[in-house]
């Protein structure tokens, strides 16, 4: 059963497998204990792939990234907590701005969008101000696809003893975060992501020893992570109703992960993609933006064409028609577009994504692809 | 395409059409105009079910039921309001619960749970406090499964200049809620109740002019409905990633409640299977818990058997082998099992339901049925 849908080249939702859309033909009772034996599957399953089991818990919970995000912070931030976001785009961003939606104290280390997060910053900051308690950083920031310098922050933070939580929402599953050892207290990531599930549900991985001590922190009763995971405890069940379909699915793309060959593959596939990405849009005279050794094989941004002719919406338009949808800039100052390297399309996504934007620049009228240089 | 699964008979997740799952079977790029007219759509027919096209608002929500209760709350009850909960069950409880851990003054009109809430005690509490400046009511307390008087409720809480907020999670779109009759600030529901989608999104229908002055009350950002809205409203799409599959699922169900003939039809089928269900299983020697009365044709509590030969697990399992799903009680004091009126599964679904019931009392050899009554 194949879509006649688009394939989609953004950084999730994502293409998903048939085998994966077909787990929801099926209701399920979430009380049942056919159900939560799926939920309890993919809580160990996501434990591995960190390798957490034992030393870790995995806390799902309902709505998208954002909320598990968000959870993390309320949950594991103490009120009169102080979060360093070390900050390179626009996910960073939305960690700071939690923190100030949620009232916990807040400092900010700002870079420009193509920049890395230095952890020799962090260590200095975390060195400078005591009163600093967490530090929340984003792993691969999805803005303009830069990969952060995870590991080296992680040891920089617990090196001065503090918190660590990681939105690894765009990286879970095909970035290496090995809780052996890269110090953290939460990873937080989602359905619709690397994993190649539907979105609807997030997950927060939570350092059991730190969990234990976070009842009363948070500041929403749906999204107490604490509550949440003494409460599936006890029960294997959701404190609230599961997004059923969306947890069956995820159930079903793990297993689909496990069988590609888990994280390796996983990541090697997407690597793959971005490098026949690059270097099939360089053809066409297309720049990216990043420096390619900060470049994540996640999402890539590149330079849209310096000619008159060219629009986003249009450009968009053109290239959907022929199959594929792109995901419009997130920088602030540079005009420019972004292609995922993520999701389930086949070895042909990519080439047929560069020939669809080919075609595309002829239909528009684009010769100059290739912007001047910037000074 | 038909599910070998056994049906629901609980209030939501419950079972689906196979066209409304098989809406699922296609990805949809969130940032995409395809989707955002699905949204838009959405939008418009909840809407359209309470009459409050053109002075109410519809605000879409990612995660369960509970999340948008909570938003609604967070959202529309400033940080210094007061809110009175008037409460006969577990659902009316949850209400209260937001208010403490959101930090909100709570009164609470404590009830059990086979009683109706009583307007003439709510306007007396009103006149009695000026400082309360909400009504937190459940329309359907789920819980035993009591039709609350919300129109009553809504004409004195109106009567006060107080904001009205309905928790109407189990009878949104087949119990009648008129905005032009009966007034109130919210009408919380969610995607995989009597609208028959499945379940990952909630929605709030907010008057326009209550919402507009929401800005800055929101004790979260993700459960932001004033932010929602104003996003939604300049991009026509969801501020965080929607769960996609969820949001179609639930365009097909609407679509299929309007062919089925809209409101009337959907609770008329309710109240049929509700009546199949309570004269069935009577014909079995099993006593509803409620008052028929104040019975809402959502859900219908019934005492346990009154034998040494029952117990609930063994009589799930064996009613759940015969093809159908129960609830267990969620009472306090009195021991009861729950069936659910709601879904789609054909006349044939409640004689069923009732044949499988009779079939596991043999099968566990439980013969006295009917409790003796309470004294
Ligand atoms: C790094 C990162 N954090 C957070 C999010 C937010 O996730 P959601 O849109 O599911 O709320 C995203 C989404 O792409 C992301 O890439
Ligand atoms: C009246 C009422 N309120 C709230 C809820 C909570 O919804 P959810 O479980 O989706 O969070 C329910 C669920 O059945 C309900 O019936």
């Amino acid at each position: 059963m194949s879509q006649a849908a688009p394939i989609l080249l953004t950084p999730g939702p994502l293409t998903t497998s048939d085998r994966t859309r077909q787990a929801m033909l099926r209701d399920w009772g979430s009380w049942d204990a056919d159900f939560n034996q799926i939920t309890a599957r993919i809580r160990k399953e996501v434990l591995n792939i960190v390798h957490g089991t034992g030393t870790h818990e995995c806390v799902p919970l309902q709505g998208s990234g954002t909320f598990s995000v968000e959870a993390a912070i309320g949950t594991l931030v103490p009120r009169n907590g102080h979060v360093l976001v070390p900050s390179n785009g626009a996910y960073c961003q939305r960690l700071a701005k939690i923190c100030k939606v949620l009232g916990r104290r807040l400092t900010t280390i700002d870079y420009t969008e193509e920049k890395q997060v230095s952890p020799a910053d962090v260590d200095r900051a975390l060195a400078a101000d005591p009163t600093i308690t967490h530090v929340a950083v984003v792993h691969c920031e999805t803005g303009a696809g830069v990969l952060n310098p995870l590991h080296e922050i992680a040891l920089v933070v617990a090196k001065h003893g503090r918190g660590l939580i990681i939105d690894a929402m765009s990286s879970f599953g095909a970035l290496e975060i090995d809780a052996r050892r890269t110090p953290f207290d939460a990873v937080v990531a989602a359905s619709g992501k690397c994993l190649e599930g539907v979105p609807g549900m997030g997950f927060v991985v939570i350092k059991r020893s730190t969990l234990e001590k976070c009842e009363g922190n948070c500041h929403s009763l749906s999204m107490d992570l604490y509550d949440q995971w003494v409460y599936m405890e006890k029960t294997t069940q959701w404190r609230f109703t599961p997004p059923t379909h969306v947890v069956a699915a995820l159930d079903t793309a793990i297993a689909q992960y496990v069988e590609e060959g888990g994280l390796p593959a996983r990541g090697g596939r997407y690597a793959r993609n971005c490098k026949a990405l690059i270097d099939g849009l360089a053809t066409l005279g297309f720049r990216s933006f990043l420096d390619p050794a900060i470049q994540a094989p996640i999402i890539v941004t590149f330079h849209a064409p310096d000619d008159a002719n060219y629009d986003f919406k249009t450009f968009y338009q053109e290239v959907k028609k022929r199959g594929y949808i792109l995901y419009p800039g997130k920088l602030t100052q540079v005009e420019t577009f972004r292609v995922g390297c993520m999701g389930h399309f086949g070895d042909a996504g990519i080439p047929g994504a560069v020939a669809a934007i080919a075609d595309t620049l002829k239909a528009m009228g684009i010769r100059q692809v290739t912007a001047a240089e910037p000074a």
